[in-house]
């Protein structure tokens, strides 16, 4: 785990966005709305001399500049892009040089690690930067000892009824709702995509499966005495064919007091695996707060809604209030609407 | 995945146990009770010309030899002892260099692995050998289809109140058990002395937690079209503070249809974590059953108590008694007294 948290000297950080930005730059527009990094540039060599904010309206006021000589000084590049299969792309090498020699460390989430390019590895040497694989788990990782709820913070876990249900924007819009109303809030990356907005963690999904509690453990350890209350990134859903063993790792690694519910408007199946029906939301609560009480009692206070395929705010509203009864508990869409029903679910809970 | 299974030819293996054998080659004595293999000789250096049965009641006829040059012809040579560590222990090479030279393969579970041995590689490579390291999960796993339950096989998975309750004893026992009765039953191993026993699987704790359920699955594609019933080794608990993930990734990924749920008598708190309480033995009927549900349906049809520690059978059969009525399932133990209760109630629901 490196680089800094928000504090009084944030990290500052570059975003290399070359030809992506930003419909095609995932990473780099939600390090820009939700990171706690000062991002003083983004590096897209298509539209130098522009602003962040000339593109969407959500984003900051950044400049885009065309390359890392003609960024300002920074403290860490961020590569914000992936291309298929997450290779490195040639035309970036003089992009990271730069920023090496200039006493930057480098953060990345490929699967080709910048830690094992030959040439970056002697150069941070050299110049004692850091690389950092965000995809590649440490080494020192190990099985959890149980030890989660003893931290000062409370701890507020988003699960799913499947994946891409929207937990890791839900718990970052929780993180700046509870900010904006001056609750010390952290959040607790837990995917790859998170890892970079943070710019720290550990990728649950790419560790030993011994050590899945532990990997979150570790986390909430680090830093649950510095916050009021820590947002944990669910990933998977407690159902899913496939990925349960991390959804349910997480979820007693986490030892959650309050957790989240998310759910799509309208699936019915899980994502690519169409024969296995969502059961009711109803059923995943009891799922949820009866597997985790033997490891640490929480409960489900309320729900997010993806309502993003629902045409309309009055409908969209409808859709909210639907699930918000199968659910017994307060619900929103935190993102076309915003987090404060949730927000003051959780904070009555914790 | 390697070597052969129950058939007409069996594999043919020399088990080394050098200086251990039988108390402390706890692998060994378990390939020798429990393993498809036809076991032609032990080594042990300190017990040449004397037979395994000499040794403990329970063992088979098989001759103890000192070395691999008074072996009889064989397919493998499994190691059957770990050093504290892993580690391999030099006194062993010859013997494990007469065994390639001979065309055995080698099986070994050690972190060490054998194929990363530069001796031993360049000799297996040119003996046309495998080194089969059962600890070091192969390149090819990847994420679960959900599929298992498309076997022929019924599958029968052992869940736990705890680690270290007796599952991959109880899954061996089954096994055997169903066998005698004329039963084409398969032993679905998931941890290193399962694995070595079988001779082959994967090795589910130490996957990448995405695969966790995926690598139960492609044992299950593997070989459940060839047995009547499939009984896999389960792994932790369901409310393992540490372990929990392991646990749902093979419940999910096992699909069974019936779940046999071992504990040991007198346990209240899960071993190492002892501030966390086991719950009551019908939660854990609930929570498995519950849990298993949206992904297979799948019953917990019998329980099977440890009893190794209650003196005289009388209170045994005290405690096995009790704990079928707090499960409100059938229960024995079966390796104090024998596996047929629990095998009734697993084919009336198979």
């Amino acid at each position: 785990m490196s680089t800094a948290r928000t504090g009084d000297d944030r990290t500052r950080v570059v975003v290399l966005a070359h030809e992506k930005f930003p419909e095609r730059a995932k990473t780099a527009t939600g390090v820009l709305k939700y990171a706690d990094y000062d991002v003083v540039a983004v590096l897209d060599r298509d539209n130098p001399g522009t602003s962040a904010s000339d593109h969407r309206r959500d984003l900051p006021d950044v400049p885009v500049v065309a390359s890392m000589d003609d960024a300002p000084e920074a403290d860490a590049l961020l590569i914000g892009i992936s291309p298929i299969g997450g290779a490195f792309d040639e035309t970036w090498r003089d992009d990271v040089r730069t920023a090496i020699e200039g006493g930057c460390d480098v953060i990345a989430g490929l699967h080709y690690f910048l830690t094992e390019d030959e040439e970056f590895a002697e150069l941070a040497d050299e110049h004692g930067v850091e690389l950092n694989d965000v995809r590649k788990p440490h080494d020192d990782l190990t099985v959890a000892e149980g030890r989660s709820a003893d931290v000062d913070a409370d701890v507020v876990l988003t699960v799913g009824t499947d994946c891409s249900v929207g937990k890791m924007t839900v718990s970052l819009e929780l993180v700046e709702a509870a900010r904006e109303r001056g609750i010390d809030a952290g959040f607790i990356p837990t995917g790859q995509t998170g890892i970079m907005i943070a710019g720290w963690g550990n990728p649950i999904d790419r560790v030993v499966s011994d050590f899945t509690a532990g990997a979150v453990e570790e986390m909430i350890l680090e830093v649950g005495d510095d916050y009021d209350v820590l947002f944990v990134e669910g990933q998977g859903s407690i159902t899913h064919p496939a990925y349960s063993a991390v959804t349910c790792g997480i979820l007693h690694g986490a030892m959650a007091d309050a957790m989240v519910l998310c759910h799509v408007d309208g699936r019915e199946a899980i994502h690519g695996y169409e024969e296995f029906e969502i059961p009711p939301v109803s059923e995943y609560v009891d799922l949820y707060e009866n597997l985790a009480a033997p490891v640490h009692e929480g409960s489900v206070v309320a729900g997010a809604l993806n309502t993003s395929r629902v045409e309309g705010d009055d409908a969209a509203r409808e859709a909210v209030e639907s699930y918000s009864e199968s659910l017994g508990a307060p619900a929103t869409d935190p993102v076309r609407f915003d987090a404060d029903e949730i927000l003051d679910a959780v904070l009555e809970e914790t």
